[in-house]
């Protein structure tokens, strides 16, 4: 019956905060710069949600993931008061901070079980560029590239889980959404994609308090991709 | 300076003339039907280039392959007098042949072997589904599914490889079109993508007489996707 698996990405199969952190801690050391490295990245991911709400809302036109994450930059940086330090080039390199981030432990060996069976795609905010160059860094082995990007709208939308459903001409009963956050699964369930749960409690940080187990009766719950194969794949 | 290549798929990438007709023979034979498999693959993809005319002058608005592929499927079945004995469903079946089509024998050696330098994707007429059921029955590589798909119309069209080139962030001049087919490189070449032609002598079966070689001095020539490995990875 399932066909497809669809997967959130940041969080879900990379660790974003630990890629950004170490990307924004040997950008800044190189320019003898000191800086609290995962407070940076926590404070441009904080701009992440609200700069995509104005989008979902039609207050502002699609652009890319990169151009959001470009003007949360720039936000971040005046927020550090680094503004006057940092120029054009060398923000548009710090950028693709976001196009190298390490996959969590289990997420290459997972996914290449579970394509074996299903066709595997990121149904991720990020756009095709993101999720291709980041595909590359992490070895992820997708087999083709969804979400925002096709649909030129932002998750929670239903149409960016419908439009990828589509793009593989499948009806949404026969794609299932995986991710670690509930509410991603909420929606993919509302637009009729099966749902898969794993949990990554340390997405946030150590002191994580959001998302550390399934809110809902989800389709299939594991404790990771590699159990969501052993669930999934005979 | 070249860091993404996109290919062609339909005749330099897979077999589809060998591929359909193959499916065709087994179609037919379980209904206990005489035909030429070959004849009858040549027929329908005969009304491709037609189909695709209408969208690419705009006098259609743009649909998907797989949706041009039924319209002439149910043509050449009327062509060849066969209409009234096969079913809806059956032809939903058999449209699918399009996505079982065998790869060159060098073509994921070679494509595997270019992934580990560049992204590399289909920039196709076929459409997202197409090419992820097409992908996984051949075991190709891609980093992300380009072309038609998203660029919502048809080679020749320069908006297909300038939309394929934009999905990854890149100036056309960053990118190289391979292909076995001249006019898909000369139409690449004008919308400034660097260019790569390998000759597929057997495309159409064994007295073709087009694309033999190369009709220009494209920026590689390369007896295969292997050779051309050999020339752009060290």
């Amino acid at each position: 019956m399932i066909k497809a698996l669809l997967f959130d990405v940041f969080g879900t199969i990379v660790d974003w905060r630990c890629g950004v952190a170490t990307e924004v801690e040997s950008f800044f050391t190189k320019r003898s710069i000191a800086i609290d490295a995962a407070a940076f990245a926590d404070a441009w991911r904080a701009k992440y949600q609200p700069a995509m709400e104005q989008i979902r809302r039609s207050s502002r036109n699609y652009v890319e993931l990169d151009v959001l994450h470009r003007e949360n930059l720039d936000a971040t940086l005046a927020d550090f008061d680094l503004s006057g330090l940092i120029n054009s080039a060398a923000r548009s390199e710090l950028n693709r901070a976001w196009e190298k981030l390490p996959p969590w432990p289990d997420s290459v060996q997972g996914l290449t079980a579970l394509k074996s069976r299903y066709a595997i795609a990121p149904c991720s905010n990020g756009s095709i560029a993101l999720m291709t160059w980041l595909s590359k860094f992490a070895n992820l082995p997708w087999d083709a590239v969804l979400g925002a990007g096709i649909a030129k709208n932002y998750k929670p939308s239903p149409e960016v889980y419908l439009a990828s459903a589509a793009a593989l001409g499948l009806p949404p009963t026969d794609v299932m959404m995986v991710a670690a956050h509930n509410g991603d699964l909420t929606a993919a369930r509302n637009t009729g994609l099966k749902t898969a749960f794993i949990p990554r409690p340390t997405e946030h940080g150590p002191g994580q308090t959001t998302d550390l187990e399934p809110s809902s009766n989800w389709d299939f719950i594991a404790s990771d991709l590699n159990h969501l194969a052993e669930k999934l794949v005979e």
